[in-house]
């Protein structure tokens, strides 16, 4: 057989801090990852809570096109049948073929957390991995702090290894559960491992020392063929062995087949909709799938990947669905502001020298002020316009005010705003979830009559950012607003002391961005 | 020699996407690292930018206690005298004992991206070293791309190497400065180079492949004695090695001695003070390092750690200045509960076991609607006091309103609140930057005659995420607080359609808490 995936976000990703996944979400995600081309997909644990049991019951009615769902379970308790064990009984019954079973490898969990004799421990695996394939599933052997517990006893570490082969498991996946070992360790033990057993090896590695793609590399060169992670690395403490690192090694550097290249193409795609599903921030250096892991900033790096991208690259972007860019700062140069111009439709014969200079002048000037363009292209490009194009704005806003009020457990907002829209006064009021969605709401009702299409878009992410004045100056807030259409979406930036005045500034840019484009300037 | 650590935060480390250091900010990061015990601590480019150019300035006139300021540079430009290259006067200028001098090995970047013949290139960097050493500076030297040129013509990569090793430079550090090699072949590359030098090896490795640590461990396990990293691998694309890995690992895992065990233990003041200073979020999985680094939410987790920590954790956070948490969720058993309630100094003879149910059923319950206490615990702490312990709280809110008024590009915001303190009716009003600032100075207005000790009170970080409702329901807020005095910080959490009630429910708890320990009922 060909090397396997086997991906636990829905379970052990959920136990990573700030994640909580609905039932809603484990079906969402297991139908991408399915789309994707993981070979196993691990539900969770139907013994463990009600939502795991839900899970398996729904997924009983999905048809997946290509990946099996697997349930999870320890062994049987001490001192009972496997045959009586409720969990182990909630497997059977969960509508699955595949089951993965974990059990310690380590004496001393065995003794000091299961407080059970080591005898006992290797009767569980055998007896629990014979009913199970007595009721005819299949069984994948999870054996937990294999390799911690074989640097402590070998001997036993390697005895309940057998006792799981033996009982007819279809592969033994050692586990660096506390995510500790360094890759040298693990080629070394997976050597010693493969002269006692004969059946294939898988790993399921934890990042706790950074090192968790590097351990499922390490044994992979020793022959391991089945490969346990999360998307992302989600997982418990410093997360588990990100499969978004792992599939692309393995396909793009080893030569291995995993998925097929579109589905690869898929990469980002997944990490970003299993992150926002799991509604955490994306990672923007995340290898392979962050925004900015083909992303140049220095000056050097722009001008040589200008000339030719494989002198800063380690792989194409486009192949893991990512793309390059080159940000504008202060560090950058004049090739980088060039280079994005450029990207950005601009005709660079438009610009004299004289023109790129103050530009930057102007945008190190705002940056210095708490902008940050790097993350608000659409502003940047605003301020291109502004700053060349004997730019127009669409409207002029004369002023605005917001009112909340409170009673009990209720607050109300609203939004009065007085502006001119081509020549005419607009005096407007509305309510909403707070003053900046009046302020919005407000906005779009004054413009709704001049462009109806405004309608298509909607504000779909609000941050904010208190940017500490290290010097004792006022502090100043950053708002990031990214609105979306039905094709695309954009961010753009507002910084000002008063979080009002910054998310106006940022709601202005996002409206007139889009109108921009709607204008038909020839940007997409 | 020892081991030698090597800082590039202030210049390879800048690079990364986001990251904008003031000279400041440069100057006290330095200050810091040199606390800290790092070796050399590279201060920039001296001659690519005027922050650089005065960061040396500036540096000159302070006092280290143990580390080497190096100065970055190419080498001299092609045809023409290192003696008259502007770039390299400037190192010479700089005030620094060692330069840090970087030259192609790849022969396709050379004739590519520099575009000189491949001769000229090699007299570039046996020119540059002479007269650098001839001016008294010692030479660390960096071989960019030198892996990526090693596989591709090992012959001229290694000629390369020769004449920096030729020309006297102290130590020849081998860059992955596209990141995507992999650890097997840095063990190769090792090898091989070893054979043809004999002088100091260093590693310089990029995080692309998600294998820098690695690469790292990989060289250092084949004899080198130099590393290069960024702290929390902040730099370019997917950042550069993580001295926070690389460190700990040398010493906890390898035996070696970097640093002292007491500036080990600075090891996450260090990154958390690098990442506030360069005002990014600090990853809460960063390994070793991060908040969740050693936090356990699994319910099998908990209740072994809570028998003995080594069950489920790779080193004792408190070597690196880290502490274990335990998390409390929907994924808690009762254990996750109790572990949590004895941290938090309640006694846990108070809680019935239908008062632990009550509770984990309260806060499913709430985060169910958004709220997350993992990263609020001081809101946690007040839901536990509300729920059990008769508690009552020190004032009462009638109503509240804000305004904000906008005219040009001022907004003017004023809050107006009606409580009652201590019996008293409070009727009050201040204005502030933004609705929530002006509620918060209401707020501390109305109390400070009851509470003077609030004035050591402070709002210092507000951060607002839109939760967006994949079911189409209306999106809500949610925001943190973060408020410290003068001992600690503290974050509480307000969850609402409306952004001002969600700030103002994180805003009323953040005080709440104060006042609550400060009324001395045994927390800390």
């Amino acid at each position: 057989m060909g090397l396997k995936t086997y991906d636990t976000t829905l379970r052990d990703g959920s136990q990573g801090e700030g994640v909580s996944l609905s039932l809603d979400d484990k079906l969402r995600i297991a139908r991408q990852l399915d789309r994707f081309g993981i070979d196993f997909i691990e539900g969770g644990w139907p013994g463990s809570n009600p939502k795991d049991e839900a899970f398996f019951r729904e997924a009983q009615n999905m048809e997946f096109e290509h990946a099996e769902i697997t349930a999870f379970s320890s062994t049987r308790r001490a001192n009972m049948k496997a045959s009586e064990d409720p969990n182990i009984l909630k497997l059977v019954n969960s509508g699955v073929k595949y089951v993965t079973i974990f059990a310690k490898s380590w004496d001393f969990h065995v003794t000091e957390a299961l407080e059970v004799p080591l005898e006992e421990n290797v009767n569980m695996i055998t007896d629990t991995i014979n009913f199970l394939r007595s009721e005819g599933l299949k069984v994948i052997y999870d054996a937990e702090h294999f390799f911690d517990g074989y640097v402590n006893n070998p001997e036993y570490a390697l005895r309940t290894l057998k006792a799981a082969e033996d009982a007819g498991a279809e592969v033994l996946v050692l586990c660096d559960t506390n995510g500790g070992m360094l890759p040298s360790q693990v080629t070394k033990i997976m050597k010693e491992v493969k002269e006692h057993v004969n059946i294939d090896l898988g790993i399921h590695a934890h990042n706790d020392g950074n090192l968790a793609t590097a351990n499922s590399l390490a044994a992979y060169e020793e022959g391991a063929v089945h490969f346990q992670g999360t998307v992302g690395g989600l997982g418990e403490r410093c997360g588990n062995a990100d499969l978004c690192s792992i599939i692309p090694s393995l396909q793009l550097k080893y030569g291995e087949r995993l998925v097929s290249d579109e589905q690869l193409k898929q990469l980002k795609p997944l990490y970003f909709f299993v992150t926002e599903t799991a509604n955490l921030i994306p990672r923007n250096n995340k290898p392979y799938v962050g925004k900015s892991a083909f992303t140049h900033k220095g000056g050097i790096h722009v001008s040589a990947v200008r000339k030719n991208p494989n002198t800063y690259e380690h792989i194409e972007p486009e192949l893991v669905g990512n793309e390059r860019r080159v940000l504008v700062s202060e560090l950058a140069g004049k090739s980088n502001l060039k280079y994005k111009l450029k990207e950005l439709g601009f005709n660079l014969d438009d610009f004299s020298n004289e023109m790129i200079k103050k530009l930057i002048k102007r945008v190190k000037k705002l940056e210095n002020q708490g902008y940050q363009f790097e993350g608000a292209e659409a502003s940047l490009i605003l301020l291109a316009f502004r700053e060349f194009k004997g730019y127009k704005s669409f409207y002029e806003i004369d002023d605005f005010r917001t009112y909340s009020n409170n009673r009990g457990d209720q607050t109300h907002s609203e939004a009065v705003v007085k502006m001119t829209v081509k020549g005419e006064k607009v005096h407007i009021a509305a309510e909403g979830d707070g003053p900046v969605n009046a302020l919005d709401n407000c906005f779009r009702k004054a413009l709704i009559s001049f462009y109806p299409e405004i309608t298509e878009t909607k504000l779909i992410d609000y941050k904010v950012r208190v940017l500490n004045g290290n010097d004792g100056t006022a502090a100043k807030v950053r708002v990031l607003i990214e609105t979306a259409d039905l094709e695309k979406s954009w961010t753009t930036i507002g910084v000002s002391t008063n979080i009002i005045q910054a998310s106006w500034d940022a709601l202005l840019d996002s409206i007139e961005y889009w109108l921009l484009i709607e204008d038909g300037l020839g940007y997409n």
